[in-house]
């Protein structure tokens, strides 16, 4: 149901591949509550993807390729957004992230550190680049908000998630600091949205991904939660009734980050 | 600006003391988003504050006494709630708390014991008290939200807050084990939000508040939070948008909580 | 093996009720390690143990008995230790917890207040009772060491521990508050550790023990620590070599804290 | 005063620049302990420093230069480490760190990503690399102890910290991700110990260090921890005393972490 939550804003929407991911429901939830939105994803990405499809649907949104590890490309992005906004801009979804150990199956013990650091590059320091570009060219308007896709693995350590949990400890710490520098100019607004494991083309990458998410499943008093309705919860984080919230990594996970153990788990121990 | 974020919502409030509480600017703001609403305090906070203008403002909502150290008033309260709403509860804000130490200026090193024990009482096991009875009751909507605000004092030491700080750190764990046991049989969330000090009737007690809300306002990147933005959080926590979110601790609070100091702080730190 | 590294020092240490508990333990390794202690427990449970043998083994150490909820009894401990010590206390150990509601079988959801109420004087109201009455009776030297036992179900919820989380929420918070104030004042440290679950008389009175720690077993990388390794470590933290840490909580737990999941466990899921 | 805590341990020491290092006062520490130590700095430090004169005070330690970005550097300090001890390794101190765009005076918003890369290779990828080698050399004994010096600037901001902040948040992940591997294999535990801003030639470095460190000890109930204190502390966390505590983040630093105001600043906010 629309609420028109996000009347007259405008946004930037990355990562949508394929109706599987977030950033595919964030951007239809976005565009539903009246936001105008521009789609964007790396150059590869976008010849796989069936992102034309969602643009459509989302009043012909256009699609702007960006390669997140280029400065030139994501300046481009927001040149190119702001012209067709006629303006600034309100919210940025940051979902980003690939690992190249994981995709080579080198385990979290034998690293190859150069893939390391282009998958710190791609996953995290995007995040700062696309950040210190907008800053610098005073592109996000004034209480603007972003925010960034991140996982658990970031706190306590879930081993099948390997380098990934480095970079979204970078991650986060990044979306911190740039809260702080981005708040005290302009009010923007910086936070991550910690999210339950999710059935999407690139979580089904990760290698044991099944027993994971039941286990996930099974811990959280809710339940996992599911991309539409984290995509419902990007939309109250883009909105004006959260205006003081920064800073912040904010879990939608069903309970599971604060849940110790419960009744399903014991009992499965005991078979 | 209405966004009918709460259409056909009921909910209860309490802690609406005057127009500078929280609770009264939560109240307004439901009302304002479509919510039904019955307003609650304790017998003698309705004698000394002006609720029934309140109660007039939100389509002349019921006010129901209830003093929430009873569990047979807790009880009453609910139950003439579902009368009035026709039909279980969709969500409810606890904005309750007293030190009686404080009242009396005890410090925290010359506390009374049997004092503690009722601050507790009010503060904090009030929670339980209305959560247990509306479970065993079966109150609350399937998906419904509780919200309770708190401070930042139950994580680290402000030395003026006192026991409300010991007091906020029983009501966040009540908050997180009872929305466990509520999650997994009706789904019902259970947060707190820890919100910035603000200029309420409560918050002026504390002794050297002044300096501190000054501190506060100069350690966070946006400023502190007022309550009319915090009434809008609440809003989006008691909305369909946030369905994941439950038992977890949400700053509101401008990003004090995750900034370790600003460059005002240490210029001031030079005089 | 002794390394003398309390040597000269002289401590409290609460709740050795047999050789299973760790308060037992973290007398025998204290006394092992050079200090002197006296030994106290609640009346009661002064005739269920054993306590006279722990006594003998560590040179005929006093036993005084002390019901944790009597500012008399508690200050009547303070006082004759430091008599027979001969001047001030140097560290303390808090041992000290039951859980009226458990002993009833009254689950989470159907709690007897005036029950929690009993618990919390008990289990973390003790904490503070103790500290203010040394605090204004100068009992404790510069730069002494408290430790109080805690569990990890004060941040997540683990729902057999029932209203003992509660509890150990609030015993944190005291510790770190009383933690400032001693800090402040005499360079006091204050500290909780928090621990594996233990096979202790106490720990076994918690329904579901066993399959809940045989779950904190496969899920830590260390394995559950056992109570002397606890020891040990308290005997750290009462040593001039951790002068800097206080107002902490401190996992002793071979890793179980900071673990999302283990592989075990997810081999565990897909039976 | 020794009590031959690390009688029979052997142990390598990264850091050692001068007799402000921390490092050096952990290597001495050690040895008074009883340890034998292995010295290690990168070449260009070994260059600019005293660390001979360390050496021989600690028994003709070896000094063994490692570029830490170099995986063959690190494997020859390992092996000839190995030869030197006759036998596997039993501790480790990380004490790395060094930001290229601090020395360049390029604020956080202002980042040359290239030099960021090579900030993190050097502050944080290193102790993968590190441990990395170790574990496929098979390098340290069961039940051996990684300690990796850090800042609290991981967990919240401390504006003129800047990218260090991003490297210190890295290597805390880093840190819980491979004491999960390395603990399950060999019980080898790894930890980070967020030591108080320390007047060395590193911590000097860093923009209004001083209006910092002021603000620090102002907020810290005991006052800033110094270099001797962290050094005792390491020495605790590499004795046999702490075998269960592992990937944990532990604050030595008086309180800071969380105290949330002191009088002292409240003082101070009035002028």
């Amino acid at each position: 149901m629309s609420h028109n939550l996000l009347q007259g804003k405008k946004g930037i929407i990355f990562g949508a591949l394929n109706d599987q991911s977030i950033a595919w429901k964030v951007a239809q939830q976005c565009f539903a509550q009246g936001a105008e939105i521009v789609l964007t994803n790396a150059p590869i990405a976008l010849r796989m993807g069936e992102i034309n499809k969602l643009s459509q649907e989302c009043n012909n949104a256009p699609v702007i390729p960006a390669d997140v590890t280029s400065n030139d490309e994501l300046k481009n992005l927001l040149e190119k957004s702001m012209e067709h906004f006629g303006g600034k801009i309100d919210f940025i979804l940051h979902s980003v992230g690939m690992s190249i150990n994981m995709r080579k199956n080198n385990p979290y013990t034998a690293l190859n550190h150069e893939f390391t650091h282009k998958s710190l590059d791609i996953s995290a320091m995007s995040l700062h680049r696309l950040l210190q570009l907008a800053y610098n060219m005073d592109a996000i308007k004034d209480w603007g908000s972003v925010v960034a896709l991140t996982y658990i693995a970031a706190q306590r350590v879930f081993p099948d998630y390997s380098e990934m949990a480095d970079a979204k400890a970078l991650l986060e710490n990044i979306s911190r600091s740039f809260g702080y520098h981005y708040g005290i100019r302009n009010k923007v607004r910086v936070n991550t949205v910690s999210q339950s494991p999710t059935r999407t083309t690139a979580g089904s990458g990760v290698k044991g991904f099944d027993g994971f998410i039941n286990f996930a499943e099974k811990m959280s008093p809710l339940g996992n939660a599911n991309a539409e309705d984290c995509a419902n919860y990007c939309v109250t984080l883009f909105s004006d009734l959260t205006k003081y919230v920064t800073m912040q990594n904010l879990f939608h996970d069903g309970g599971f980050s604060f849940t110790g153990v419960t009744k399903e788990i014991i009992e499965q121990m005991e078979k």
